[in-house]
């Protein structure tokens, strides 16, 4: 009962086969192989547009990558107090842009609004070299609690960044989970809703090791190449990353994937809500569920080989608090999640509760 | 009028004399000179202790080296939301540092509390590498809102600092003029209270340009030499910071200068206390006041010459918001304010007011 | 005829089965895995003793990780003037290690020799914080010229860095190929000669993308899980890493691979030898020969379809240089190149020869 | 006889009059008074052009903001190899640069040719991520030696620099040593002759505390006012700054100054070259020397109390060495210096060869 991470699936299988059917002869090195060249070829035609992208092993390079292009070392870039960029990936912004603040912020766990921005921003420093003036804002898609921002959330809180000067950067580790809760169109919830740059991560959907940063304008992807290459990121052999990507895209496959983790993560849901002493604090949009349980509960369940993960009590939504007896805790479906694994988990939860009115 | 910061003020007569007085002949470099010498035995009397000492020209100099001793940068520097090395110094901190995390926290605007830094350490992520783990804390002194933390406010929080294996910075640009107000030792208000390291800024209380990063600890100072020279820091002349140091303590000098200037707060907060439609939100401990006033007042007071800055509402206390015809202003008073400044700018705000009368 | 680099050519099959094989059902994320686990227990076997490893995904990674955990930002790496780490990594190693200064070094092209280390050393600044300190020494093996340090040349200069309280890097991205050539234990070519950390490739000779940073000393490795987070290198399926290392080092499939790759650099420049107009200005140890050829016979080749580098010709042999009319080029073989491959490029060769002759 | 460097003096009596004067009452902070307005339009009128400049307190200081405002991290600054900027900055340069490649390089110690650089820069790496590409040169005016570049031969290394697209840095920690040997211009022997941007020091001639960033192109100096903040280098009381560049310039008192310490610098080399057993192994064009003397009539001078420093044995003349009873020292003289310090020096010499011959 793997509900710790996505990130405890293997690939799917055509994205593995897509790894062994590159894996012949020679090519070139450094992503000048067709591999890589189709992968980007396909990023254009999903996206439906010119862009830049660099692709990256981890999901952390590529968002680090992405604000060190579009931030100066003096300036700052904005998230959610509760983002994964912010709690998740020790120093890694402030290493890549060469010390820039990263700057948390919110109204409350959940989903940031525009208003709110829009209020944080009038009150965020002067144009003089004291202040660390704002310079970009990352949002991420699904956020760090499942939730999914809709196109014109996007839209209306891309507008304050540009009213403000702001780049949006999108942290889209769980992208094509999003776009399978939406059902839009992969531009419509980017480019077309003021995105300016998106690390698009197919590690946690399916594939073994490929995420991408991708510039929807050219101009900020200047420097990209030479920051991936010092900070060890140009792998030699493109062709692994090229394969993935290609093989991910191919006949929608990547929504595919998506979808089914979405779906076991829905049923999971509706299951749970039929459970006594089980909380549902947030909406679930996409492959992530939060619960709050007792813990004698939590405990056995982990007993019984159930993963998962605690999460930050300040990500409760606002006004709820976590008493000592309950834990609060994140599970997270894949593809590779079936409805046995969920029945399993129910099933475990069942068994503790008949055993306890005995 | 020159209310906008004590640093709009020259060297007192005493500090000027000194440097006059070390500018004949040669001395060694580097602050190999026995004004420098004579400056740390100095300290060492004033502080009562053995310490490790760097001289250098900025407070944000002097904050960043001592900060950039005390943390990794992996690692996490906690700080109140409105403190001024998060406000005032770009990314200065991130820059020394190597890119540790600059965490600013707050349970409202002003001093914060040992419990709240509790409540704040207990969801502050778990010790693996996907955490930027919080290794210190600075605390301002005076701090961003000209309160004081009495000796038994550091104990408290620097024992929970201690429990949590952090290490406690403590930010003394105006130090002088929280002594002043505390009638308490410098051990007392430092090391005996906790205090890992202080910045202790001569320069905001007459000297012309004079800060010193004091380690209570010589482990923390080891490699404080290597990082000050390579961010410029180590001036050739050193006799510039000795003399002045060494005149800033002579017959208790430095005390005199921040008595001076709070006594010349507490003047201008009791005669702007008596005035209508003038609002003293936060207690004046030491030689800053912010006031609240109507806009058409602070104009009017600007036009005549007074300087002042506009504060961050963000900084009002805790429920009050700021009116859109008001203005919410810092006024800070040196040791070269007099009555007759004062008076002048009371002056100039009833001569408003009968005007306004009429 | 991709002669160009090694890391041209896709992964070997028994590499590529173990990633395969790997590729099943859930695992613990970030190297908490069978497979990782299992690669450690390997490399412990194979290197004879305790050790600390970190996977990551590129050459550079390892090099630069390696090396900010050995250095502080204010000290000097010393390695040769004409080696990768200095002339084809960007400023990585700058960038991992906070600023710390690289500094190139040499007598001469070809490898290092403690006395000239010895000397340079003697010359090398005081421990004043002027100075930026050397405090190690990165050589590589097989070296940026295709040669080979024995043993007893790495215990000698060692034997000077252990003098001058240097440590010991070796960028081993074709380490294998060195070991294949000395018929020595990888112990007696690391560790036990006075190596405290290694950068061990395994990407050139027959992995997709598999390199590791093994330390010697774990009090080395303190900072480095933290180093690699930061810098984006800690992969999430880590069973990537771990089922290709383990499978390279079963049944000494790495040193099969080398051997053939060496193999084939020696047949190779057996048949160029005896070719008119071709020099080959380095001795062959490994899978690299450097050769100097007219430029129209170069030309001829690349138009051909043959890909190699031309090479820098400050790495020429002392005293010679390189005329307008020829190319000074680099030819690499791997485990893929076959006496076909060799054969066809010295048909070129002849073809070439012949058509001029007539 | 304190002949170790010129900062081993104090300031000159008018520039110490001229921050005595200064020092009254209030003025704006940040640079924002008359003092440091007058300075600057001092600097425009000496320079007959219009730029940008930065105050700050070190010449390590002066020289980093402008390498970091000229060169991207990525990207290489070339310096001479035995460059102060490379030796004695610790690894300044790399810090303010975030981590940009210090190459040294030299045909020979002494200056270096724009044949050189052209034949450098041939082999310099290509336009690729892999390579740091060389983006600046900087050099030292005086240089390392005490060698005085002419307007014509900066003039030739600015044009192979424009050819290759490298921005070019003058350390002019001793510039106003080097305009009293030549008499010329200010503007002809910087932006005149190709000139980028140049660290002008005050201090070692006749300031306390007083170093300027001068960018002759304005673009170039887009980023340095944030560069400086997050450096700490902005000091709060600039008049102390300004006051002293005024008073500098004032009646080319600057000129002055130099001229006086070149002319005892000329005095002492006089005298030095009539000794037996002193060679003097560099000519003397501005205020340092530099000499090879036996090692006990070395040892003699400084227990006499003489000051001065023992040389890198690496910048004696191509193809000279030094024996182990030999000490290769440099003399600095200053503004300070007189003829009876240098007379005592060479008395020193005197009398200790005369007691050697008994």
């Amino acid at each position: 009962m793997f509900f710790a991470s996505d990130n405890q699936s293997c690939a799917s299988q055509p994205v593995m086969n897509a790894i062994v059917a590159a894996n012949q002869g020679f090519t070139h090195g450094y992503g000048d192989d067709p591999f890589t060249q189709e992968a980007i070829a396909s990023l254009k035609d999903v996206f439906e547009c010119d862009l830049e992208v660099l692709f990256v092993p981890t999901g952390t390079a590529a968002n680090c990558l992405a604000l060190a292009s579009l931030v100066q070392p003096w300036q700052t870039v904005l998230c959610h107090s509760s983002s994964h960029i912010l709690m998740d990936e020790s120093t890694a912004p402030e290493f890549f842009t060469g010390g820039a603040r990263m700057q948390g912020f919110a109204e409350h766990a959940g989903k940031m609004s525009a208003e709110h921005l829009q209020s944080y921003l009038a009150d965020a420093g002067d144009d003089i070299p004291h202040n660390p003036q704002v310079a970009a804002l990352s949002i991420a898609q699904t956020n760090e609690l499942g939730l999914v921002y809709s196109p014109s959330e996007i839209k209306a809180i891309s507008a304050v960044c540009k009213q403000h000067n702001l780049k949006l950067h999108m942290d889209g580790a769980r992208f094509a989970n999003a776009l399978a809760h939406l059902n839009c169109s992969p531009a419509e919830l980017t480019w077309k809703a003021g995105v300016d740059a998106l690390s698009l991560g197919a590690t946690k959907c399916g594939a073994l090791c490929a995420e991408a940063v991708i510039f929807f304008n050219k101009e900020d992807a200047k420097a990209s190449m030479h920051l991936r290459k010092r900070a060890g990121h140009l792998i030699s052999k493109g062709r692994l990353f090229g394969a993935q990507f290609r093989a991910w895209f191919e006949n929608n496959h990547w929504l595919e994937l998506a979808r089914h983790a979405n779906h076991q993560a829905q049923g999971l849901a509706q299951a749970l809500a039929l459970i006594d002493d089980v909380k549902i604090p947030w909406p679930v949009n996409a492959n992530e569920l939060f619960i709050i349980l007792p813990k004698a509960l939590g405990d056995h369940l982990n007993a019984q080989g159930a993963e998962f993960y605690d999460w930050y009590p300040s990500t409760l939504p606002e006004g709820m608090s976590l008493s000592p007896d309950k834990r609060y805790v994140r599970l997270v479906t894949s593809f590779l999640t079936t409805e046995r694994h969920c029945h399993e988990f129910i099933q475990c939860i069942h068994d503790y509760q008949k055993a306890s009115l005995r």
